[in-house]
């Protein structure tokens, strides 16, 4: 168990977060992606203070699930590493990470204010509001405030029976998103379409400010089209 | 009739989605065009969760007007493809269809509002405002969910003598836009004034909530302009 | 007079319209660009339906200032050639005229205002707000309707000693932005510059709605800066 | 002193330049970028009306920061150049200055408003709000307008023990931002970064209307991984 160099998982992760850029959800070097290898025990993160478009194979740091401890690499590792080692602690069903400051995810983060549903475009990638976690208390700032960003998260979902297909992803309350799905790739997908449901949010209740959530059976309808033992979209 | 593989239809639907992608109205796998060949039976659609800007005439799918089945082709239909097939039985003037999850269409669409018509700009494509449909029932979404999508569209036109050049698109309430035209590159062109249309008129009123929709003879003279008889614009 | 091929004023009008798309000023074919030669009594304007981007110096029609009949060229003119026409006549002193459907700019025409100065980049290109028409009656609209949307248009600047370089465009209402300046290129920068303004503005009293127009003393001494016998921006 | 061509300066306050427009940071010639050599007693600025992509090392201008004379250059500087002045003899812990009328911050700075702190994107940069100018008096104005543009920037950091690093950046009153670090380059990446942080708060406040800066200790914990001597992001 973590031996290697984990080629493979570290141009997954390079190419995850070249993607980050490519699909305009950064600016400058905030964002990050990471995959995880449950076997060996690690996970492949992005390193600190280098843009996202530059990050290569050779970049990507690995690090030991178990304590943080750099398996691989001569760089340091995002200062967020503890938010995503948190995260996939506490939901061990997911496989890919990815976090950013895409512009309209953001300004819903820093409203403190879960995504509420308000069409089909939500309703295809969520079972339900894209939702916000709690503010940190001052302790938890003072301390491991990165593991505890990761580990509000995780409380978002305790005692749920957690469902990553159901809730690919959170708002971090005054900071921003954080994705997740099998892979390091489509946690990013997930983070595109997060900021696309979060700008047609904002715009929706520009123009109709006292506009609910969709009906329950629309939600689910659509949902269940493209997830679960029922889905009908794609290719099979 | 239905037989043969229909190459230039399919050919022409998939340079309809290319357009779709280049022309920004779709985020990852959202939004499809099909067009209708109406002597032979069938119409041709993209095909379920590609891209549009990666379809091909041989990605694309031929369908039977008649009940919706495979005429040509190995790929599973887009899943909106009842959507298409209801509306083309309900509207039989049209040749080609677009959708798209295009970012102020959509919001529009979320806030269950009909686009006014605030200036020449929409005046110049739609005789009316953008039309938007009624919520579905819980028996509509829980029955053959795509289908009354497009019969809900279909409805909005009853009992008025529909004239597609006159109201080429629709909004479906909590979802997105449907355009219309001659052939599928035509619904593409009318999606991306949608859209246009759309931004327009959120910025207008966030400027100016209480801005109505323009006078009807400057409504009128816009629109026959470029439509009907009366037409001076564009090249004879 | 009103002879021969006028080959560098279609160039230069080709060009401007070129421009216009590539400064991301239209949508489609929405937008012209038009530039005067007074000593032949010729305009050079886009033809009409036909994409700015595409235009060639063959495509550009070359009218008659007098009469608006065609002196060179085989397609039809842009129809809102008799805009630009009434403006050149009611305004002497311009060689060019830009009119686009840019967003910002369009939605405050659209909300029938004017746009107030609020800002250091607007007082360096217009020495008062960027004016709007008043609405057209309907007897305009019934009649030269084209001729008529360049009558409101000078009739803003009747009676003022207008000087071009202070005022280089206004909003028609219900419309959009029409610029004008020594060349149909020095228009279509002015057009960049009004779609600017109004998006600046729109930000602006969106983040402050009861903010007011700057003092007169910023105003005059950014605009002079620039503009008239004190102007110290640029190179000699 | 003030002697030599200064190639180094020269040619690193031209990429300096050159990387605003490729951050879409201006439009048109609005924008310019500076760097200081303090021990030469001069600084490097952009000329005046060359739009920001074309400047190269030659096009550069050398001036004494003493009385403001040309060292080097054929050019007449940025009509800006006072205030780059100004700020370099108010803030001698500098080494560039960039200017932009970037959208948002420029709405910001038209709104007459300092950006309170709504996230960790903010947080990561400022160690308070992005400040914002007074007024100009009338006085100001009509005297050496470019030299008190600087000097009310100046202003703000009286008797505070500045630390550009905390505070590398403010608005001018009506006009948009200045930011500053050790080079032009840095100012520049202080110049995105505002931006950003601008657009965030604009769409924040309009989801939620009533939401208020963060908390102190997350502000502190964001900013101090970031800067000062307990920093731990990036590459050591």
């Amino acid at each position: 168990m973590r031996t290697g160099s984990f080629d493979a998982l570290r141009d997954a992760v390079a190419a995850a977060n070249n993607e980050i850029a490519d699909a305009g959800l950064v600016v400058q070097a905030f964002g990050n992606a990471s995959q995880i290898d449950r076997e060996a025990g690690v996970f492949a993160i992005k390193p600190s203070g280098i843009p996202c478009r530059q990050v290569s194979g050779d970049d990507v740091v690995v690090l030991a699930l178990e304590d943080g401890g750099v398996v691989w690499g001569d760089h340091r590792p995002s200062s967020d590493a503890p938010t995503h080692r948190a995260i996939y602690n506490g939901l061990s069903e997911i496989g890919g990470v990815a976090h950013t400051h895409s512009l309209y995810a953001t300004a819903w983060a820093q409203a403190r204010q879960e995504i509420p549903c308000l069409g089909t475009t939500h309703a295809d990638h969520f079972r339900g509001p894209v939702p916000v976690t709690r503010a940190l208390t001052t302790e938890e700032i003072a301390g491991a405030y990165e593991a505890a960003t990761g580990s509000v998260i995780v409380e978002l979902f305790a005692g749920d029976g957690f469902d990553p297909e159901e809730a690919p992803g959170a708002l971090v309350s005054s900071h921003g998103p954080f994705t997740w799905g099998p892979t390091a790739a489509a946690a990013v997908t997930v983070a595109a379409a997060v900021e696309m449901i979060a700008e047609l949010a904002a715009h929706t209740l520009a123009i109709r400010p006292e506009q609910g959530p969709i009906e329950a059976p629309l939600h689910e309808r659509h949902f269940s089209r493209k997830h679960g033992p029922m889905a009908y979209y794609g290719q099979p």
